[in-house]
């Protein structure tokens, strides 16, 4: 596993498909190695096959095992399946995580899956960045399905789902989680609505909530589908990828696909242009200017406007 | 209601605490109309006296009621206050919010205290720049205690109680919410926790796990407290409020609260000169060239890098 890749034998082989640069390559972009640009560069030219699609929703609804079902569902109709599962890690969460990672094991052994796991490090801003990337290679080495999986409950986290073609929001029946959903935003982003668990009690009552708080918004030409899933007995499952494959047709036909993965583009574009220009920025200024405008904030003789209109002129 | 003042007026009045000019002023900063630089430059040097106490947690953890007996116990003690009540808002959550919202009317008709709403438009980064700048102008206008209600789940409403001089995490008994809020890293930014409705079962349960957690970390000078509130008929507001004060000491003593701010006000430098920076840089590069380069992208003519490179060399 220790063996080490010049950056053109790492790309070639990504690009084929092989699971061992394939893992190696995204450990290159996660943490911005040397040759991650030259790799990125040229998995971004063979990109734009696969159907990137967002699980998201709040943290116990589930999402874990219906993946793998999704997983399973779409293996047994003969595509590739990349999972990516985003995970705002805290130092506390290693157990859960752990916990949801073992389900996983149900689908090693077939290489026509491949896993990964990311962790926040830092800002969740560079998260979206990493996943947007990690997904651009998984989709240049061939998977024809890239399944992200999120913890969808803040602003940051619906980026990293926002990063897919398709987003379907995951729910459970008890009541006041469709609130929540709307309270934080979920429901101007999902393209698909699960109500995972759905043996539970309430299950029709939170489908019939979102069907109608669905239905006060403007006529859209998608008419987003309130799907029951029990993902632990495999329930709704098959349904649920016909529901995701109606998306993509839909998606293409209407040209809907390449006006999201447009404004995507255009958004990783300001991203990286936003970085370079700060710190060619912080590079002339220099760390003793800095310092002194610091100083002078916090001693309130120079407001931050001011600060920033005189460290903008230099 | 609807007077109109100019910049130096507005300005004078707001500083001497009147309600109507202040209203005006936090609008003026919200909609980033003509004269809110200059009012925030006045404010600015007149702010740092009072003490912003964050409280986030879960949608219905009973945050609002929380804070409303907050506001009356410090009432009770002779501050005056000020509620910056921050939410990520839909369409659809105006229900709910204006639910949250009736209850305030409790504090209403007391001059000490201050309340006011900021819902997200566009994008939570704004919202925390604008939720900071807020709270400048209620501390120039003289009120002691300023206390900034987020709806925390994501890292983007962290944003916002980071804007505070001493964050409190608010959850509820039901298993399972401690597991998430260190999920959602909120372990990492609270300086209180409160388990509120605790006289509903397992408050003594959920305290104890929050505190396991807690021993696992790093020793610290702050010694964390988790304390329990039925904040609906006052139960324990008034040493939540202890809590409060005693960290309050604890900042200052320590040289805390100084290196705090000094890191907020980084941010806020920060924020304001990439905001320049990149608004300096589309005018130059103009939409023609702009539209031209995504262009090339979408159609993998150009990868972002390469596009950024060729972008920045303008």
């Amino acid at each position: 596993m220790h063996t080490s890749f010049d950056t053109p034998e790492l790309i070639r082989r990504t690009l084929a498909g092989e699971r061992v640069p394939l893992a190696r390559a995204i450990s290159w972009v996660e943490n911005e190695a040397p040759g991650s640009v030259e790799l990125l560069d040229a998995c971004f030219e063979k990109s734009g096959r696969a159907f990137r699609l967002g699980i998201t929703g709040p943290p116990g609804a589930g999402k874990s095992t219906l993946v793998t079902r999704l997983a399973q569902e779409y293996r047994r109709r003969g595509e590739t399946v990349a999972i990516v599962a985003v995970d705002p890690t805290s130092p506390f969460s290693g157990g859960a995580l752990l916990g949801d990672r073992v389900r996983m094991t149900e689908l090693s052994g077939d290489p026509g899956v491949f896993i990964r796991s990311m962790a926040t490090r830092g800002s969740m801003g560079g998260l979206a960045v990493h996943t947007a990337q990690v997904c651009d290679v998984l989709d240049a080495a061939g998977f024809q399905r890239i399944l992200i999986e999120t913890v969808g409950v803040g602003q940051s986290e619906l980026e990293v789902a926002q990063t897919a073609d398709s987003t379907a929001v995951v729910l459970v029946p008890e009541s006041g989680d469709a609130v929540q959903a709307m309270k934080a935003g979920l429901m101007e982003i999902a393209d698909v609505f699960v109500i995972n668990k759905a043996d539970r009690e309430g299950a029709e009552r939170a489908s019939f909530a979102i069907r109608s708080a669905l239905e006060l918004r403007a006529h859209t030409a998608w008419k987003i589908p309130v799907h029951l899933t029990i993902a632990s007995q495999n329930g709704g499952v098959s349904e649920l990828v016909d529901r995701f494959e109606e998306h993509l047709v839909f998606l293409r036909e209407t040209g809907t696909l390449e006006e999201r993965r447009r404004a995507r583009l255009e958004q990783r574009l300001q991203d990286l242009l936003q970085a370079r220009l700060w710190n060619a920025f912080r590079e002339r200024v220099g760390d003793e200017r800095w310092r002194e405008a610091l100083a002078e904030l916090a001693q309130r003789r120079r407001t931050p406007h001011q600060a920033a209109e005189l460290l903008a002129g230099l």
